[in-house]
């Protein structure tokens, strides 16, 4: 994709600077929206308004939409009024709020200044909803019809209104405003009669959100039921607006992202990384990397403890990373899908039994086979080929006990991992906690503090320390 | 959701107990399929059958189509050939193949004897196509005109045969079967003139993916140009399916749990954690955690190496711990960013310097910050409370130096943490490798090795070892 836009990069310069802007436009007009607005972010910033320019009012404004915020802003800087009126005009009410949010207040200013009074309050109120909420993804222009149309009377609504309508495919039936009935252009192109009313052929039970449902949930909604668009109504079931399954599908990947940046101890961002300075990064970042070093602070404890156990036994020390790392491993594995399974719906509070269950006999499986390995590894690796273990044999202890206390570690560390991998995100869920943030670094910090504690009892026990 | 599922759980069985069939086909009309499924996925063995005869003949097929594929199972061997037919016959090319894609052998060949000859020859030829391509996805029931047919043809048509198509909103125009214009029922009916040629209104520039192409490009090429069904043509651009957007968005959830699950070292699944045996399980996590297990080898060579310099300075092994997960947790925030990005192809290899400078200016934050914050810390909490460099002050050497090795050692391995975090997942993209397995546990052990390594030349250098 991106070594094709380079060659049409190039060509498209090349035509330029040659003045050719016929041809120029000839071949943007071939183009999809998307890929001529990869395209224009790429541009420097003087011959962005140039080219921009060339596009039809049409497509320039779906082009417009695609852009990245710096670029958008570059162009509205240089738009006459009369050239944002245009673009805004041909704007879906959904993609001027996207734009909206993401512009500096003088630039916002001009844009309402330069849409049509009905758009401005459109924009106006769903910036009023709570930030992520199915308000502010929702469109407020979609088809609407009365139970006692014919069909005929719909399709002829339909296509003198439609062309302004994000989606015609899916109609809302309303009394009052308030939301009764759905139907589909399907139905109606497939219907017998084109007498048949619209009462007669909806569908009464529809599936809605609120306008202060969280987006999440309206992701959820879709990927469930697969529609192609969704009914947002207000609290006395008064349709507001759609959601289109394509602001969906954005949900959903931006939610994946979250909850993926959630595991790895990074809050979340709106912006994409390439857009983003260091010091904004930082600011995601450093706050997790702080939390998890100072709350270290108890692993430290525990081996300041056993100090001058692990001093009469050195090579103990050798096997913490090891130890510590495998339990973390575990314990993420359990967490993150968990994690995931919550996300999707797959898993609930009511399965903990269950799912602790199944994990502790994964963590019996994973734990033998890892304390075979370890051991067999232990003994020709560190034992015969390093060397590691001639201080034990010369204090006379079994090197076999030695490898066996670190084996024993490792199994009932894994067990532990797994069992508190697999609760924690489930417990934070129940007690109205984010789950996502139980994930990987903050389960690796209890499971390093419970592997370390398995680790020294079972050495104290079994090893003159 | 689940809770009021459950009530009405309750309800349907209170009324199945009582032989109230007629209500309970009155209620089921009202639901949506998924819901029924949902349900259904729950009931006791000998309760299903009867319930899903109630459905009428088309809901009956929607609710199948969602439910587990347990469920489904058991409720096609509890079918006789002519139920078993009915509910196939209403069914998408789509859906029959993930179904069969699912069931042991000897069902599949019941389903196939009973599938009408056309179906059957769809499915089988679907089910040749490599594992997760685009052909596996699509479905072979789509709305095709020719160029010469007028606004009113093609509605004839669609009215004709749509009712079997998944599909009538995007309808692809072919000649010989190749593929050379897309229309919607959109621009149809806003057409002015019903005598308007296809080839006059439609688009010319049809963007599609061919049947080996992989299911992940097509859910990106979803995200991208917001399309509601994507054409799937073969090597000789012969319209062979189309993708719909509903099929797309169960791609992109999959793909983004299986991206997840290969950060967090879990060899992915198709299958729901609920559905998986502790063996599968284990199956999945053993290798990575083997792996990993086996490569920290290093961390413990590199432990015994400087285990006479450890002894002469114990406390210097109580911020080992601290040291490695800090060091891991810089490079997952960083690696994970990237891997993402890369994902989401919003990062590039082109982009690596201007990545790598990036994560040195963020490294270069988070590691004074984290060295400030850990210098004070371990000043006031490790020294004044708990007493752990009593042994240092009695030696002679500054604490003030030792708590400065620490917190040197810390940015330093930052530093190193977040530029191989973010340069590996690159680097393996550009190799052809998968990027994801680079994530946490493989960087962790890479990190580890380094932040002991240059704890312990940092320490070398500075302390009297």
């Amino acid at each position: 994709m991106a070594e094709h836009n380079v060659t049409v990069e190039s060509t498209l310069l090349a035509l330029l600077s040659d003045k050719k802007y016929n041809t120029l436009r000839d071949i943007l007009v071939t183009m999809n929206p998307s890929d001529i607005a990869a395209i224009f972010d790429e541009l420097e910033e003087d011959r962005l308004p140039l080219l921009f320019r060339l596009l039809p009012k049409e497509l320039a404004a779906d082009t417009f939409v695609e852009m990245e915020p710096e670029a958008q802003e570059l162009l509205i800087r240089g738009f006459s009024d009369s050239e944002l009126k245009e673009v805004i005009d041909e704007m879906f009410v959904d993609d001027a709020v996207d734009i909206v949010e993401e512009m500096p207040a003088n630039v916002v200013r001009r844009i309402l200044a330069q849409a049509d009074p009905e758009m401005r309050q459109s924009i106006n109120e769903i910036l009023r909803y709570p930030e992520n909420s199915a308000g502010t993804i929702m469109t407020t222009e979609y088809i609407s019809l009365r139970p006692s149309m014919t069909v005929e009377d719909a399709i002829t609504r339909i296509r003198r209104t439609g062309v302004d309508k994000e989606t015609i495919y899916t109609c809302y039936v309303t009394v009052d405003r308030r939301l009764v009935g759905v139907t589909t252009v399907k139905d109606l192109l497939l219907a017998k009669d084109d007498g048949t009313t619209i009462e007669s052929i909806m569908e009464p039970n529809v599936i809605s959100v609120t306008t202060h449902d969280d987006q999440e949930i309206v992701a959820q909604m879709f990927s469930k039921y697969n529609f192609m668009a969704l009914p947002v109504v207000d609290n006395e079931n008064r349709l507001v607006g759609i959601v289109t399954f394509d602001d969906a599908m954005d949900v959903m990947e931006d939610e994946a992202t979250e909850d993926i940046e959630k595991m790895a101890a990074i809050t979340p961002s709106d912006k994409t990384y390439l857009s983003m300075t260091p010091v904004e990064i930082w600011k995601n970042r450093i706050p997790w990397l702080m939390l998890l070093m100072v709350s270290a602070t108890f692993t430290g404890m525990i081996i300041s403890h056993f100090e001058s156990a692990l001093s009469k036994m050195v090579v103990l020390t050798a096997f913490i990373p090891m130890l510590m790392d495998t339990a973390g491993n575990s314990g993420s594995q359990a967490s993150v899908t968990i994690i995931r399974g919550l996300s999707l719906n797959e898993i609930e509070f009511r399965d903990i039994f269950k799912v602790i269950w199944k994990e502790v006999r994964v963590a019996v499986l994973c734990g033998l086979s890892l304390a075979a390995v370890c051991f067999i590894k232990i003994y020709l690796v560190d034992n015969l080929l390093l060397g590691s273990f001639q201080e034990v044999q010369v204090s006379g202890v079994s090197i076999y006990l030695v490898i066996g206390v670190i084996c024993a570690t490792l199994s009932v560390t894994v067990l532990f991992a797994k069992v508190v991998g697999c609760a924690l995100p489930l417990l934070a869920k129940k007690l109205g906690f984010d789950p996502t943030v139980m994930a990987s670094p903050f389960i690796t910090t209890i499971v390093d503090a419970l592997s370390l504690l398995v680790y020294f009892g079972i050495a104290s026990l079994c090893l003159p320390l």
